[in-house]
C-alpha cells in the first residue's frame, strides 16, 4: 500500500515527487513519458533558473532529484483507477497497485489540425507555444491559427518579434475577449482572415507556406497552432473528480479536487495559463495537500 | 514612464521579471538585496532541476535570465510607494520612478528570537526551514520552537531524521490545528515542553545546546525557529493594498492585489505555504496580470 501514486511524469508530476520524497511518502509515480509534453520542447528560456536548456535535459535532471530520493518511477500506461473504501486502486497494462492518496499529474495534449505537412514541420516553423518560440521568429511573416484567448494572446505576442501576423481563423468573429480582440486590431502587422481553415502546410527542410481552403497561400516562417489542449483527465472523471467543460480537472489553491485524498498538477487543470514553473507549483502544493491529509487520515484511524 | 515596476529582487521577483521581458513589456526591478531571503539559504535540494544549489547560485542564474532579456535592475532600497491618477511613483533613496503597473515582491523576514548565540550558529544549526535543513540532522537531537501549525509541520518533519525532537512553547497548550496536534503526540520522539521561552544558544564551532528560563538545559544539534515570519507589506498597504491579519498581502490565483494594476508575488503574500517554486510562480502570475491588464488599459485610452 502506497501513500501516495502519481500518475503522469511531467514536470508537474516529477515535481509532486520531489516533494513527496522529502515528506517521506511512500510514492510510486507511473507515467507513460518521462518529461510529458515538456519533452518535445527543444529551447526552455523561460524556466528561472536555466537561460536556456531543451525540455529532455530537464526531465532528466528533475528525475535525478526525485531517483535521489529512492522514488520509484514506473514507465507504464495507467489504463484504470477505482476508489475503494478507504483507498484507490490503480491498474496499468500489466500490474495494479494501492494507494491512500493520488495525484492526477496527467497532462494535456495539444490539439492538432491533422492536415499534411503538421507533423513534418514540428519545430521546424510548426509550433504549439508562441511563448516558447516567437522570438525565433523575429522579422519574418507568421501565422497563428485559431480564435480564443490563447491564439490572441499568440498573435498579440508573435507581432512583437514578426514583421506579420496572420491569424487564420474558421470562423468569422474571433471569440477571445473583446479587450484582446480590440488590441489585435489596433496591431498594425497583424491581419486577421475569417471564414478559412488551413489544408496543407508546405516547404522544403523547414516551413514555408500555408495553403487555405479559399485556395489561397501564405508565405509563412512559422506556424503557431491554439486550437485547444485537450486535458487528459478521463481516469479522474472515471472515480468522480470533478471535470470543467473544457475536460479539465477543477483544484482549489492547494491543487485539491472534490474527492478526498486525491489531488491534480499541471496542464490537467483548470489553471487558465500554462506554464512549466506554475505546473510545478501546482506539484509541489498537490504533495503538501497529500502529505497534510495523511497525518489527518493517520489520526482518525 | 515604465510598463511595470516590481518592487523587490528575490525568487519570485526576478521570476516575475523575468516573464515581464518575454512579454516585452518596459520593466524595472528595485531590490534591496540580490535573491532576498534566499541568498542566505546554504544548500537548497527541493528546487526542480538542480540536486543541490545554493541560494546565491540560485540567484545568479535567474538574475542572468532577467540581464539578458535588457531589463534594468536597481539595487535600492524603495522607500515610498504613492498611487498618482492613472498610474504610481516608485521612490527611493536617490531617485523616483513612475509605472503603470506594479508588482510586490518585497518577501518576508524570519521573527527571530533575539537571544545570545541566535546570530552566531546561523546555518551552523540554527535554522529557520524545516523543509530545507532537517535531512542534514538524521540521527540527532533537535529542536523546535514555537506552537503554530508551522511550528508542528516542522516537528513532524524533523522527527522523521531526526532521534528526538524537542518543541519549546511558550504556552501551555499547542496552537497548532486539532490534526496537527494530534500527530505530534502520536509522534514517540516527539516531547514538547511547555511554558518555557529559550533564553541563550550556545555551542561552540556549531550549536551544541539550548538554555531555557525554567534553567534546564538541552543538547541538540540544531533548532528550526518557527516563530512566525513578517511579510513585508508596508509599501503596498500604503496605496490601499489588501492585507491579512498577518500582514500578508491578499492575492487571488492570478496574483491579483484588490487594487487595479497592482500585484504581488511570493513571502509577501496570503499564500499558506512558502516555497521558492511557488513564490516564482506567483511571479509569473504577476507578470502575466500585468500584461493581460496593460493590454486593457490601452484600450481604453
Amino acid at each position: 500500500m502506497y501513500d501516495l501514486i502519481i500518475i503522469g511524469s511531467g514536470p508537474a508530476g516529477l515535481t509532486a515527487a520531489l516533494y513527496a520524497g522529502r515528506f517521506k511518502l511512500k510514492t510510486l509515480v507511473i507515467g507513460e513519458v518521462p518529461g510529458g509534453l515538456m519533452a518535445n520542447t527543444d529551447v526552455i528560456e523561460n524556466y528561472p533558473g536555466f537561460l536556456r536548456i531543451s525540455g529532455v535535459e530537464l526531465t532528466m535532471k528533475i528525475q535525478e532529484q526525485v531517483q535521489a530520493l529512492g522514488i520509484e518511477i514506473k514507465m507504464e500506461k495507467a489504463t484504470k483507477v477505482e476508489k475503494l473504501e478507504q483507498h484507490f486502486k490503480v491498474t496499468t497494462l500489466n500490474e495494479s497497485f494501492e494507494t491512500k492518496t493520488l495525484i492526477f499529474a496527467t497532462g494535456g495534449e495539444h490539439r492538432q489540425l491533422g492536415i499534411l505537412g503538421e507533423e513534418e514541420f514540428k519545430n521546424k516553423g510548426v509550433s504549439f507555444c508562441a511563448n516558447c518560440d516567437a522570438p525565433l521568429f523575429r522579422d519574418k511573416p507568421v501565422a497563428v491559427v485559431g480564435g480564443s484567448d490563447t491564439a490572441a494572446r499568440y498573435a498579440l505576442l508573435a507581432s512583437e518579434y514578426a514583421s506579420k501576423v496572420y491569424v487564420f481563423y474558421r470562423r468569422d468573429k474571433l471569440r477571445a475577449e473583446p479587450a484582446l480582440v480590440r488590441s489585435i486590431k489596433q496591431q498594425e502587422n497583424i491581419e486577421v482572415i475569417y471564414n478559412v481553415n488551413v489544408t496543407e502546410l508546405k516547404g522544403s527542410d523547414k516551413l514555408e507556406e500555408a495553403v487555405l481552403d479559399n485556395n489561397d497561400n501564405y508565405k509563412i516562417a512559422a506556424i503557431f497552432i491554439a486550437i485547444g489542449q485537450i486535458p487528459q483527465s478521463k481516469l479522474a472523471k472515471d472515480i468522480g473528480v470533478k471535470i470543467n467543460e473544457y475536460e479539465a480537472i477543477v483544484i482549489d489553491s492547494l491543487s485539491k479536487t472534490n474527492v478526498k485524498g486525491v489531488y491534480a498538477a499541471g496542464d490537467a487543470t483548470n489553471t487558465p495559463w500554462k506554464q512549466i514553473i506554475i505546473g510545478n507549483a501546482e506539484g509541489a502544493f498537490a504533495a503538501f495537500s497529500a502529505y497534510e491529509d495523511l497525518k489527518c487520515f493517520k489520526d482518525k484511524e
